[in-house]
C-alpha cells in the first residue's frame, strides 16, 4: 500500500464517522441560536444580554455575548463608523455568530445595527444553512433612551461631539417583522427575561434534550 | 423611583452576577483552547483535525474545526491571497479562536499560515487575554506532500496555473518552538492523535473537571 492509497483510505474512514451539528447539539443539551438585539444606544439591549445570560447559565445551558467590547476591539478593530465598514461590522458580527450557532452556542448579540438591510443580510445567512436567527427589537422610545444615556453619549452627540449618532443624526430602522418585541421603557427586566425564556422553549430552541 | 434610576439600580445588580469565563468552562466541564494546526498543503492538517474532533467527542469534549471551508466561504470571503489579505485572513480567525477560547470551546485550526509573524500575533493574542494557544506543527517532507497531492494543487502550481503556492513559489516558514510536532510523513494517524491527547491530558486543558 503506497501513501497515497494510505492517506486516502484513512480520510475515507474517519471522514464517515465525523462529528456532526446534531452531535454537538447533543453534547450541550441544547440548539444553537442567534438572540439577536437591536435597538437604539441606552434602550437596554446589553443590560438584557447580561441578565439572559445568567437566566440561561442557571437553566444549564450555555450562551455567549457578542458586543462591542469583544467585537469592536478585536475582530473589527480595523473598522471605523462610514456606512461601508458599518455594514461590514454587521456581516462579520453574522459569519461569526452563525459559527457558534453550527457548534450549538446560544449567542446574545448586543449592537444597534441600524439599518434593516444589513440585519436581514445576516437573516439569510442564517437561514440559508438552516441555521436560527431570533430578532428581537428593544423597542424603546428615543426620548426615554436620551433621557437614561447612560454612556453620555445622546449628550455629546446633540453638542455635536459625535456625528452620525444614531437617532440623532442618522436613521434607525426599525424591524417589520421581529421575532419578539421588547418595549423596554415600558417593562421591568424580569417582564422582558421572561418573554424571551418562554420564546425559546415554545420554539424548543433551548429546552431541548434535557 | 424615576425609570433613570430603575435602570441604573438593576444594571448594577445583574452586573454583578455576570456568568464569568470560569462559569462556562465549569459547565462544559473543560477549558478553552485553539488548537493551531500549521504546515504545507496535503501534510495532513484536516486529516488530524476530523479524527481528533472525533477523539474529543468520545471523551465527551466539544470542539470546533475552523478551515477553510467554513471561514473562507463565509467570514473571510472578501479576502484574496495577497501577502496584506493572507495577514488579515489569519488575524481575523486569531480573533474567532480567541472569542471561542473565551466561551470554553476547543478550536481546531486547521491553515496553511505560512508566515511566522502571522501565527506568532495570533499567539500574542491568545497569551494576553490568558487564552491556551497550542501550536502544532504538522511537519511533512515537501516531496512526500507534493506525492500525495490530494486536492492536485501542486500540480496545477508546477504548471504555473496557481501562483504563489506555499513550498513552490511562496516560502513555508516552520515554527521555531512549536508545543508540538507531528511527522506526519513517519507517523500514523493514531499515533498523531494519540500525541495530542497526550498533550492535552498533560497540560490540563481538556480532562479537567470530570
Amino acid at each position: 500500500m503506497n501513501n497515497m492509497t494510505q492517506q486516502k483510505a484513512t480520510n475515507v474512514v474517519w471522514h464517515d464517522g465525523e462529528v456532526t451539528r446534531a452531535d454537538r447539539f447533543n453534547r450541550l443539551g441544547q440548539k444553537g441560536a442567534t438572540l439577536w438585539f437591536t435597538g437604539l444606544s441606552g434602550s437596554g439591549k446589553s443590560t438584557i444580554a447580561v441578565a439572559l445570560e445568567k437566566a440561561l447559565h442557571r437553566l444549564g445551558k450555555l450562551s455567549y455575548r457578542l458586543d462591542g467590547d469583544n467585537i469592536r476591539l478585536g475582530i473589527n478593530k480595523n473598522l471605523g463608523f462610514s456606512a461601508e465598514d458599518r455594514t461590514e461590522n454587521i456581516r462579520r458580527i453574522g459569519e461569526i455568530s452563525k459559527l457558534y450557532c453550527d457548534t450549538g452556542i446560544i449567542t446574545l448579540n448586543s449592537f444597534i445595527s441600524p439599518y434593516r438591510e444589513d440585519r436581514d443580510q445576516v437573516r439569510r445567512l442564517h437561514e440559508e444553512g438552516g441555521y436560527n436567527f431570533i430578532e428581537v427589537h428593544v423597542d424603546c422610545a428615543l426620548e426615554e433612551a436620551e433621557k437614561r444615556d447612560p454612556k453620555g453619549l445622546y449628550k455629546k452627540a446633540r453638542a455635536g461631539e459625535i456625528k452620525n449618532f444614531t437617532g440623532i443624526d442618522d436613521p434607525y430602522e426599525a424591524p417589520v417583522n421581529p421575532e419578539i418585541t421588547l418595549h423596554t421603557d415600558q417593562m421591568t427586566l424580569e417582564q422582558e427575561i421572561d418573554i424571551i425564556l418562554d420564546y425559546l422553549r415554545k420554539h424548543k430552541y433551548v429546552i431541548l434534550y434535557r
